[in-house]
């Protein structure tokens, strides 16, 4: 697919969440707001359970941008605060219950919430986040936002199972890879985009925004699937090897394999599978991650994406809100490079 | 709260499910068929586990007091077909979540499905649904109705969340006990009924039916709770005994250790624990429950919430579907007596 892209536009990203946090800073504060006043309830585990998670730093990616798409497309309104904290509701449950299905022992360089709640309590504080968003996606008074995040949320739980029922299946396709990424991670970001850019009043810019929603997320998801072999916990406190633990096949062990020879097969085989796994195979998944270039392959593959989320601001008219989501492609990819 | 009750009306209740599954044959059939269909996927594992569990025989209780509700306000419309649906999709996917969190090991009379499938499928499919009950619900094309069901999913999972708070506090309030049940089964039983009248084209008989819906809601699942003290499986493919085994407060107990000497107390406080449990135990509790009264007390209780669900009728103009909806409430209380 790279010989269709243009050419990256130069252009500093170092700053562009925080360009984006300052542009957005009153909206965010409205979020925030929200993030807190509607997981509110007299049953003490659901507020300390969400503050704990919702409050552990995310970076608020997907609030960002459907904040950004509603003001590039008109403005943003108090439906789409509500919708921005429906989105990051929507993603703080996805997490909760990813979370106990994939046995993860930290979420945002915290304890995972599972180990002080048990799992039950993630499991049932997830469905309530999830059951609020759709009460705050009421309020937008949208019928057509509701379809949107209703469907997106439905893909993403299709592409979770998906996921689960691909576990240990080792010759797993890049296309299956990216059929399920784009599932579990793009479509809420794509969603995200959409919606947001009906919420601030525009119908033709909805699909330019989607198609930049849904790039940026496949970028960001496999940047977090090489950052989970990339040997640094600190840019997004996930610990490095939880992938390889779950067993759990991402592009740059798709491709390290694909790459590999009879006796590297034979080693991811055996090491992706918890009951045959030895001690230091994860220094060897990664020695053979880097060994045959499948790292800077996930890496290309990565920026190949969020080069297409910037062509799909082509069509969309400048503005500050514009030039900070092109920025926000570099960064997504820069993390890793 | 018995004073306040008017006497019960003279019929026979034999046959209530009987009568409501011919009153509303096509529009069962119309519902069943959405059943299957929407949670049609390409990845097996939604529809097969879907199947399991919504095939399995349950009696669609939820369903047919939406549908009778519409009937009883105007007529059932496709919409009201997949506001039925949506309804038992929600009810599965707490089912399906239940099951984990509850470590139950029979629903509806068959092995839980995550036995089957894993608790990671049960948590994933039970998203899937409960995503699934959205998209069907927008196709309502009724914001409100989207509201009452959203709102009440929210309630349900602080239900959950509530009980899961109070396992193992064994001076557990009648109160508490009745808000818990009020919020993870009574609050998707009056939302049902109030957005089946809705749907049925009423605004006016939404709120006796909510209260019908509310008040049958409570008398299920007061008799459910006494069933899994009663000695049979065969009504509701429930183990006798699971309540016990988890340590659940239901009313039987509350009232049988609230009634029983210090000696029963400290049983209780004993039993209800696992690490503390001894062999016997079930039995002797049992034993407790019938001893004290708390079997019959309990059973009072549920009647008399049957009785307020048909008193809540007596405001809706009289058709045959008010009639079994009446004969519901019976029904209901008759499984455990």
């Amino acid at each position: 697919m790279t010989q269709t892209l243009t050419p990256r536009r130069p252009k500093s990203n170092g700053s562009a969440i925080e360009t984006l946090q300052s542009l957005l800073a009153g909206d965010l504060e409205a979020v925030e707001r929200l993030l807190v006043a509607r997981a509110a309830s007299p049953v003490a585990m659901i507020p300390d359970m969400s503050g704990y998670i919702v409050g552990a730093g995310g970076k608020r990616l997907r609030p960002m941008v459907t904040l950004a798409a509603a003001h590039v497309a008109g403005g943003a309104t108090p439906g789409t605060h509500a919708l921005a904290t429906a989105v990051e509701y929507i993603h703080t449950a996805t997490l909760l219950h990813d979370d106990v299905v994939d046995d993860s022992d930290l979420r945002r360089g915290k304890q995972a919430a599972k180990h002080v709640w048990g799992n039950s309590g993630s499991i049932l504080v997830g469905d309530f986040l999830f059951a609020r968003a759709f009460t705050l996606m009421v309020e937008t008074g949208s019928l057509e936002i509701l379809d949107i995040l209703s469907h997106a949320s439905t893909v993403i739980a299709e592409g979770e199972v998906r996921q689960l029922a691909a576990q240990g299946r080792l010759d797993l396709p890049t296309e299956d890879y990216l059929a399920i990424i784009e599932a579990k991670t793009a479509a809420l970001f794509e969603a995200a985009a959409r919606a947001g850019a009906l919420s601030g009043g525009s119908e033709t810019l909805a699909d330019p925004l989607a198609a930049y929603g849904k790039n940026l997320g496949l970028a960001f998801q496999i940047v977090d699937d090489a950052l989970d072999y990339g040997g640094t916990t600190a840019v997004i406190g996930k610990s490095v090897g939880d992938d390889f633990r779950e067993g759990k096949l991402t592009m740059p062990v798709i491709i390290a394999r694909r790459r590999g020879s009879d006796e590297d097969k034979a080693f991811w085989d055996r090491a992706m599978h918890a009951e045959t796994r030895k001690e230091g195979d994860l220094a060897h998944a990664i020695h053979l991650i880097r060994a045959t270039g499948a790292a800077e392959a996930t890496i290309a593959e990565a920026r190949a994406y969020a080069s297409l989320a910037q062509q799909a601001l082509n069509t969309v008219p400048a503005s500050p809100y514009r030039d900070v989501l092109d920025a926000l492609a570099d960064f997504t990819v820069s993390r890793v490079s």
